[in-house]
């Protein structure tokens, strides 16, 4: 486990992460994870008349395995205090393969400690079909080198 | 399975939900969901010499079990097109216990979509002693009664 | 959660649940819960020369899957203590969606507890087919409104 | 696997299986299972002040525990087709232990099929303390020898 | 569970277990269980480029539901001490179907323990095809009748 | 995914993972699996009665577990084709923390493919005191850069 500070993250940095294929196993069990037993996710009689005709996975399991996909390296001088504009922009289906791709998009001071500064990561996962599914901005609280600024 | 319109949500509206206890078990299992075995979620050891002292739940299984406390039913009108704001404010251990709670916040004309609106759903996830732990914004497009405005 | 007394049920009164398919990982999860793993449910090169050709569904899933959509709202006047004439009338495979139907079929005292009445449902299971794959008539045991009849 | 026929099977014939302790783990995978996220199980907060002050396990949970402990060898000629007077007896908590008891209680025609016969296995499952907590009567249709009686 | 001893055992004794079908939640909960997310496992995307054009289990995957499967009756005057020569032979794919298969290979004094013996156990894991995938040589510690040779 | 043939292995390398702490639930998901459901790992209060007064891990969970954290980066030129001398040390029980740790032990020639090489490494699962718990030799087989030698 390595430590990295704030003034050690550079702004454009990208990566993208290996690949892992949905299946209806993370579906049912993140059914029971969540208590979302939603038609959508569970009934694929119902889905059949429905606009994309099959199941598809609920949004807070692309979210967690995308972001799963994503990690780097463990930090312990950091860690995520949240999400911001967290979009579904595609259905994700049984045997959709994921990636997630990461690109570091700012730095910036935190307004409430000033021995951490704000690093804003964008996550996208992308489908088999180079297509975003899901995209957000992660949001890590990191410590400065300095401690103080 | 009853249609709910655009028109028929009101600012203001409130609800909570029933509570459900965190588990070692989900944490486990969400690890599997998400690959993410950082120490802070998988290794009491590390956890000891931490801020917290001990393991804490996954910010995406925090949040995927509040999304499932706060679903409301089933309406065939509406879906989730993201989250605003999501942050993780306390850290949940083994042991606590999560409830939902949802204000209906606002409304407001999709851009995009002139027979949909936007409905803007404050969701705080509250832990035993009434602390929230997470919050964010639920945005919901649903369909407006007149078709289009 | 709404108190509902024993003189707040109406024999006749009817409901039929939403859908759920049964999957593959049901059924490998519902062998590690129950630790049956019986050919007739794991062995699909066995089950091929069987009767119905292909792996069935434990009657243990199929029961607590439709007792678990029979779920009314949480009552909590009400406890189950038990089922009477439990009969697994058809095969559910993998694929099948199953609905449960419910009829409050009788009220009766409790021969026991005068303070309580026994409320009998009729439940069943039903598959993609409409036609009945589990029966079984659900036994409650419900708070009396008055305390003592 | 090896067959055994109607006439193989003695009334009085008796078997107790192995125990297996009842985890927290099991409550939560059953949760999933059955869609069943009632407060009994799942709010530790909320069971404080009930009668039991503690979680207790599904019903249903409990019933497929106890059929699984108390499966005897494959039998390629019988098949169960259901159960009668399945009774929950006492609730079952975490870290409580089963074990099956079985009693061959009852051999009968089948009013329906002549080259069947019916064996009734009276089904018990016991705590630690050797405290009944749930009881049945499991019933088998199994293949005459002769075919037809 | 009735104890059996070392003299017990009789080299050349054979047996094989049931089988049981490799299925995509094993693979998936595996994942979950050992960290391994390796794209030969859960990439299906990935693999078709690969030799094996599909995803294949998990070596310790793979080993534990062989061993599972092999497991005899309980006998409390043994352990596993452990395996050698373990080797993965043929790759397994979903959809598979295993079996264990056990001869007596060995019966050795122990190096370390006067009241104990080695017995040494030739486990297969077979396909539907018969083929082996799996095999290996289990350990077995052994109480000896007498206590002490 | 970045290559790394055989000439690229040094002997002496040296890794540890690291740790993860197992869990009941751990157990019992492996219990599923695995399908063993002995009770030295599912009975808590047969294990009161036993050596280690508690229950322990399986085998196969607490190796597949330590290969997992063993896992070094994905390497498509190589592959496992077994593993050597698998002993189990010491017990594993609800609560420890494990850690892999990895030595590349030696590397030989591959006697039946020309264009391969074997790597030997040494794994090590330690738990919180630093006790060895289980221990094996890990064979690779990894392609030469050269092709053949």
């Amino acid at each position: 486990m390595t430590s990295k500070y704030f003034e050690d993250y550079e702004v454009g940095a990208w990566r993208e992460s290996l690949g892992r294929t949905v299946t209806e196993t993370d579906i049912v069990i993140h059914a029971g994870q969540s208590g979302d037993f939603y038609p959508h996710h569970m009934d694929a009689e119902w889905c059949k008349d429905q606009e994309f005709k099959q199941r598809v996975a609920h949004g807070t399991l692309v979210f967690a395995m995308v972001v799963g996909l994503s990690a780097a390296e463990v930090n312990p001088e950091a860690f995520t205090y949240g999400y911001d504009r967290l979009r579904f922009v595609r259905p994700v289906f049984i045997g959709d393969t994921l990636r997630a791709r990461v690109t570091l998009k700012e730095k910036r001071d935190s307004p409430k400690r000033a021995d951490y500064g704000i690093v804003v990561e964008a996550v996208e996962g992308v489908n088999q079909r180079r297509e975003t599914v899901v995209a957000c901005e992660h949001l890590l609280l990191v410590k400065r080198r300095g401690g103080v600024r």
